[in-house]
């Protein structure tokens, strides 16, 4: 709380509206159209003449195009608010900064929950099947929209960073440099058994109906569970212990299984609170696009780097079990196999996957010298097109 | 299923029948009285005339009595088989070997689907809150049933080795070594907070009704999702990459979010299975008792262990992130200062927390040689009561 406020006195900037952008339709990866199709987006800061200072922030799992400022009569600033503004790593007197919802999310963008032209009820179960690469193509549509030919850099962590890899596998020529955090070329199997999981939990919930909800009372508990199960290993044993420990809460209750510790009661409010922002179709169209992503489609991904200009800093983090820094390593290594310019930073933090959230000070540090010297190579070139 | 076979063969103790004891009542640690109260055991070998050879076993969450040897017309032998035979570790040849199932389960021990004798119906969640020590207190009685004084060792893993941690420090007169494998003095807030989720999906089956299923459908699908996610914390990383990596099933079924990865599969038949012989309250219970045992009830364990004379043989798995091998390491840092006569090993296996059923040949070699020393320096100093 304190360090939200102080974000918004120092350097806030200010107030923010989410935006839209529709095109008509366009071909998944699966072969099938999907239209029309609409990205929810957030942009900071202005596009200089040249169209040399765009940055492309894409989120993860569960975030949205909120990532700085603040909406109208709300207090929270967006999602990375201490990374996005004037004096920031993201410095919006000098960037102009994008961020754009995903296809198949639930804050504004076409997912299962919007209607279904053919039908006029929401498309449940009926939205096609997405990939990472069919978002990365439905922001590409959003980026020539606003008229850039090419991004200063893509930056996201997690399933934003599978984003950031698959501009890097498949749009070489339209970005200047990548920043992937805390991401992986492929999901391990524990990853696919936690996102599995959680999937089972919204499926078993009497109230899913095979994704027929809409209308009707939503899938909150397995959605909840999820989104516990989510929170388990966002965090790491170490933050666990420094927040809660065996903290007691106050009982009151005479139920047997209430939340006695207070890391059941953080788990159960977490749950409880994303069941009201979220669409648990969403929660299983997305994070099966995350388990079905390979960035470098079966193939060694040194091959399809070779050759690339693609600038790239790849950041891990010490105490990340779920994206494990041995998966940044083996992105980093077929980018040096591949001659791609790379730099990587392992931070030493204890809050486990979350960290690249929160480590506001090393990280931010780490994307402000960056993003300065790839700004520099940039305008250098001159090479703002094709 | 080859390992099996062969265990069968050779050395295999043969045909076993789980037996049960019942005694009227006991006082739980809350003040409660609970009675009658059923434990179901078996036992391999036979108790010699001294009855300095008498070695308990206890099991895991979802562990039962049947530890080794056959039922009639069953394939599989019981769950330690590999460690429990003639010529074994747990050499039957040369000690009385008793498994006990646990006071809460339902496995023949009474628990929350036993019947209430105060209503005539099951107890569901009128069955009392129990803890690791009252299910020790409850097996303290089978073995004074069976007229043993001593024990020469008590052995578990993972909840089992809460229970071994229980007798070491509340009857160190009554046990004359102990083997903790995998566990930990008291569960971290990670811990707590995978068993919470479990609970949570439990009570988020809309069959769960309050745990007053007994008579109609069972909260089958929320006990399959506790199950998976269990199955993931017993697995590592590694092993899952070794067993699964990214195969794929064949997808066969249109449905979209099919169980399309080898690791999906696997988890949704463990899931399904488990749901078979596990009852969703005795899953509650059980793992609330393992979320609020404290082996040395808020002391340090080091002043609560002085003067004892119990040998104590600790084992952890380097690959176990459920039951860090840290953990075993504050276990034998509180008994070396409390001058108990401790042997550690932490044995590298890549199984995670299964390791402790699993690595049978390290394992079983550092058992069975503790056993043999305890053994006999048990039968020298000739101390076999009080």
């Amino acid at each position: 709380m304190n360090r939200e406020n102080k974000t918004i006195q120092n350097n806030s900037i200010g107030l923010v509206k989410t935006q839209a952008f529709t095109f008509e339709s366009f071909k998944l990866e699966s072969g099938e159209r999907l239209g029309p199709v609409t990205l929810a987006f957030e942009t900071y800061g202005a596009l200089n003449k040249e169209k040399s200072n765009a940055v492309l922030i894409v989120h993860a799992l569960s975030g949205d195009a909120h990532a700085a400022g603040l909406h109208e009569n709300e207090k929270d600033p967006g999602w990375w608010d201490a990374f996005i503004g004037p004096g920031k790593a993201f410095d919006t007197d000098k960037y102009f900064v994008i961020c754009s919802n995903i296809l198949g999310g639930c804050k504004g963008s076409t997912g299962p929950s919007s209607v279904n032209p053919a039908t006029g009820s929401p498309y449940a179960l009926d939205f096609p099947l997405i990939t990472i690469n069919d978002i990365v193509n439905a922001q590409k549509r959003l980026i020539e929209h606003l008229g850039i030919e090419k991004l200063l850099s893509v930056v996201g962590g997690s399933m934003g960073g599978q984003q950031v890899l698959s501009w890097l596998v498949n749009y070489p020529n339209k970005i200047f440099s990548a920043i992937p955090i805390a991401t992986t070329i492929k999901h391990s199997p524990q990853q696919i058994a936690f996102n599995e999981v959680g999937r089972q939990s919204i499926m078993a919930d009497a109230h899913w109906k095979s994704g027929n909800y809409y209308g009707g009372p939503a899938p909150s508990k397995g959605l909840a569970v999820a989104r516990m199960i989510g929170h388990i290993t966002y965090m790491s044993d170490k933050s666990m212990a420094e927040k809660f420990g065996r903290s007691k809460k106050d009982a009151g209750e005479p139920f047997k299984f209430t939340a006695d510790f207070e890391v059941e009661g953080y788990l159960r409010y977490r749950g409880d609170n994303f069941v009201k922002r979220f669409d648990a179709n969403s929660y299983l169209y997305i994070t099966k696009a995350m388990d079905n992503f390979d960035a470098s489609g079966g193939k060694r991904l040194e091959e399809v780097l070779r050759g690339s200009k693609v600038k790239v800093l790849a950041i891990s983090f010490k105490s990340d079990w779920l994206y494990p820094a041995y998966q940044s390593k083996e992105i980093v290594k077929a980018c040096k196999l591949a001659g791609v310019e790379t730099t990587y930073c392992e931070i030493d933090s204890t809050y486990g996957h979350d960290a690249f959230l929160l480590e506001v000070d090393e990280e931010a540090h780490l994307i402000r010298h960056f993003l300065k010297k790839v700004f520099y190579a940039y305008e250098v070139t001159g090479n703002y097109g094709e």
